[in-house]
């Protein structure tokens, strides 16, 4: 059996309970936090503790570059993934001012662009080829390089688990991967290309009618639909890499916050691969990009904040995480009506 | 002329477009940040420079006992009022976590709790009277005590200004003073009690019932209209410091994070009292209490964040301030294209 079949660690539901019946106890009126008490009990039975936290954030981008790029779907061009990695590693993203202020470790992930980079700090080398094949033409990978890209994921997500990790982040960086992610997201759903193409990046009317037309071909070229050939006949390097992270997250029992558009993409394929991964699954904020919200739906998730963005790099997650810290917190420092000697009725 | 009737600080809206354009340099898609872009142009023109910085909060509670008490319009009785101000300067309430997380100070203001206090770490002892009268029977306050309570506000939004702050959360804890603020928001509205009433820290559906009556009956007892006076008849000290706070805050440029109901209907009086406010005001959360959202409206806000909160206490304000933070440095510390040496097509 492959690893990734491995099921999810199981979760003690009744802890939701018991941090349910907990907070009725703190100084606020019943039910007064609205979703951050949903929040902290999920946490509760994640961490199987009634006073749970999530100071330690572990932010990983997976980068590669794409083959279907010269089909001309990006408003940027594809030098752009390495020269963000660059950034990245620099301080100079929006990913790696949100990673400072959170005091979250944020690691880059070279899964494949199309030039090798010289060695820069918090940017591991585990490139896999030179962009994936064009999938209008071709599948974008062969079997072992998906192997190689899932494996990767795996190795992030020990590593987040064996230094305490209490959250990860997968975010992503590649020109061009709102193309793959909309055929792994139109054949997993089974949706139709127009219902799941969007702007990406910046794209006009006239090059969404474009960019329809390529998904469309890739469809049309690989009608495959077990989800791990989908993923690797029409995803790409870090779309792989982060199916793999989810998946061996959820085995270690690490919850995940999704990030948007093609992180979620990485998840439904996961959890079309590996149905218990979803348990481990939490939505950060709604992005911009339309599909997004049709596969919070499919994965029965809901999102925490709506701000429009489409960013990618697993910044809306960032911006989500002090949500999460401030659920956890209030449900483990607050104090009981006896401690505060509060008269309750 | 009464100082809360001077104009609120000029503020320079050309300074959003200069935002905005400097954003369009900044390494990421044009737009793609979403509501966070216009939150950062917004704190630009308010700070007048083009990398705003919030990271000083003041937080202040204003405290105070309702008259209507007695009419049972609360799921609480009446001591948790003084009670949970203990709480506030003990840490254990959720207003106090989140100040702690936030490295925010917390203030608590006792404005007239129905009995004295003991001396109390961070709690400023200005008790006007032992709580409002009856608002069924005769007028909230007299025309001094009004003038008493909105100079506090006025006193801790100029102490907030003084040292430093950027960012001003007023949040309230008076037992009962849903109804009160439900009779401001009313009459300065022109709405029905029935629209305005909600079931506050948790009344059953008969027990709104009720409380819609109470609202009529002093509705129907205090027919003024002009703001000053319907803060006075129909108001609560604590309602009332808040209105002084947020008229101060404005006069002094000092941007105001609205809470929930209490706070909004607060600033729905300091608007309608003096309309330069308005330009200084920020909603944070839409409270789970029905009007809020009507309310919102009226001042012409939108709530950055929905997550079916009612506590009170600027519970609320305080859980999105580390939005507001991402956004503003994110504008703020970001490279530019230029800087990350990365194409831009």
């Amino acid at each position: 059996m492959n690893w990734y079949l491995a099921p999810a660690k199981a979760i003690d539901l009744s802890m939701i309970d018991q941090a349910k019946n907990y907070q009725k106890t703190l100084t606020k009126p019943p039910g007064s936090l609205g979703q951050l008490e949903d929040i902290a009990a999920l946490f509760s039975a994640w961490q199987n503790t009634i006073k749970p936290d999530v100071n330690k954030v572990d932010i990983v981008i997976m980068a590669g570059d794409h083959g279907v790029a010269a089909e001309n779907v990006s408003a940027f061009p594809q030098v752009v993934t390495a020269e963000m990695v660059r950034n990245f590693a620099r301080g100079g993203a929006a990913i790696s001012v949100l990673a400072k202020h959170l005091q979250a470790r944020l690691t880059v992930v070279n899964l494949g662009t199309i030039n090798p980079l010289e060695p820069l700090d918090g940017v591991i080398d585990k490139r896999i080829a030179s962009g994936t094949e064009n999938i209008c033409i071709a599948e974008a990978m062969t079997a072992e390089q998906l192997e190689q890209a899932l494996a990767v994921g795996k190795e992030v997500a020990q590593r987040a688990h064996a230094d305490g990790a209490k959250l990860f982040i997968g975010g992503e960086m590649g020109i061009a991967n709102t193309t793959p992610a909309a055929c792994v997201i139109a054949r997993l759903l089974a949706k139709y290309p127009v219902q799941v193409v969007g702007p990406g990046s910046g794209l006009g009317a006239a090059e969404v009618v474009h960019k329809t037309q390529v998904v469309e071909r890739a469809l049309a070229k690989h009608t495959v639909t077990d989800p791990v050939d989908v993923l690797r006949a029409l995803g790409g390097f870090e779309i792989a890499g982060l199916t793999g992270a989810f998946i061996a997250c959820a085995q270690l029992g690490l919850p995940i916050l999704l990030d948007g558009y093609i992180v979620t993409a990485a998840a439904l394929a996961a959890v079309a691969i590996n149905p218990s991964v979803k348990d481990w699954l939490f939505a950060s904020h709604c992005s911009a990009e339309p599909a997004h919200e049709m596969m919070l739906e499919s994965l029965g998730k809901e999102a925490l904040i709506d701000l429009h963005m489409r960013l990618g790099e697993g910044s809306g997650a960032a911006i989500a995480v002090p949500l999460i810290q401030a659920a956890c917190r209030l449900q483990s420092e607050m104090a009981s009506f006896e401690e505060a000697g509060i008269t309750t009725g």
